[in-house]
């Protein structure tokens, strides 16, 4: 997905995960956004481990191709990049950076690049952290930061997708708006009906009142295709008054 | 987080969700950004249900405040822009927003905002979506795409709380579009007139048509002030009928 000419596909390193479940949801997690590349430091339970495969939900290959680590310093060897996430201030003298803006550095530069992400409770070390070049932080709530580490992942690995353009971008279905033309002919069908209607009513409010109504059924911007529902659905309307008249 | 200035914090609606777990996991990605209001159609096991709390995380306030409603326009009643997130393309007619420009919309219009969300496994019906005047969708791996619910929600919470830091976006004197059942009211009137008349033919094609004319009617955003106006017009159609048949 990612070509030459860009930044590589960043490594998601995990560092010390606890639990196998948390290591599959973390590969779901990337590979949603097109992210492969994980690396294990030094999990608790060892790997591989029977409760990530489930919880990946067939993000399979991640895990199969996952690399264990036995420290930090091991895990990036080949990396020019490493940010270090973080929830808490530490007072590091480290840049901070909000996900887009580490995306987008991500993107730019040349050379592998390596996010990572502590343990489920305790977060990253402070020696962790001195690898890293930058610290990622997500603003969360003041008053209710609560993210785990699959959220953390998903967070980055979506903010790096939206420098892929990785999915098409959403593409939409809409048709442009009906050529004048065909918009002017369903108001001259309406204008035709409420005139008859009675509906022009003081006769000298009636320029302003048409207006009115031209702006409001301007505004949709209806393609052709609804501008033809539309007549329909007067005429409909119109039909069913000459039927009923002529039943009567 | 939100000031009376900026765009109201959106709700998050869930519909039809099936596991009480994840309705506690999507409490807890709101409040992690700021969101307090979700609102649940017809959840599948109740409500409370006491598998949402431990899920939740500390998030109790978010499902302590949770409304129940029995349907979707029930619960979207209030709101002036619903946004219905979906995954597949669905070939329908509706403007289709990545995250950040639902986002970016959200903060910058007056009136209330919602983001429908599907049920675990099947997502959204169609009849759903075409309550919303957008569709949001989150571009994820072609080859792999497995985001779950709460997932889902983190995502749009988090796009949402970029936009709370930012300054006030420009405002617009455009009045907001109708709470969605005034706009429903007027759907029914000329649901009412187009069933007298016969419109609904043959009857298997009935909903068809009813959802292309609700996603038609949604399209415009149209103000309160100009759904009243239009059912003056449709007033004024049904009475001219009525005045005829009775002069006849």
């Amino acid at each position: 997905m990612a070509s030459p000419s860009r930044g590589e596909r960043p490594a998601i390193i995990l560092v010390r995960p606890q639990l196998g479940e948390n290591i599959g949801k973390a590969a779901r997690a990337m590979l949603n956004f097109g992210l492969t590349e994980m690396r294990l430091v030094a999990p608790r339970d060892g790997w591989p481990n029977p409760s990530a495969g489930p919880a990946a939900s067939g993000a399979d290959i991640v895990l199969e191709q996952a690399k264990v680590y036995a420290s930090v310093a091991d895990a990036v060897a080949d990396c020019s990049h490493v940010y270090a996430t973080t929830v808490r201030k530490r007072g590091v003298t480290k840049p901070v950076l909000h996900p887009a803006e580490a995306s987008r550095e991500i993107h730019g530069q040349t050379g592998k690049s390596a996010v990572l992400f502590g343990p489920e409770r305790s977060g990253l070390e402070t020696d962790d952290v001195a690898v890293a070049r930058s610290i990622v932080t997500v603003p969360i709530n003041p008053e209710f930061g609560s993210l785990n580490l699959a959220q953390a992942v998903i967070l980055i690995a979506y903010e790096w997708s939206k420098g892929e353009a990785l999915a098409s971008p959403p593409e939409t279905d809409l048709d442009p708006p009906a050529p004048q033309g065909e918009l002017d002919g369903m108001l001259g069908q309406l204008d035709g009906m409420l005139e008859a209607a009675g509906f022009f009513f003081p006769p000298d409010r009636a320029p302003t009142t048409r207006r009115t109504l031209r702006t409001l059924l301007t505004k949709p911007g209806w393609s052709a295709q609804e501008v033809r529902t539309l007549r329909g659905v007067l005429s409909a309307l119109d039909g069913r008054k000459r039927k009923r008249v002529e039943q009567d």
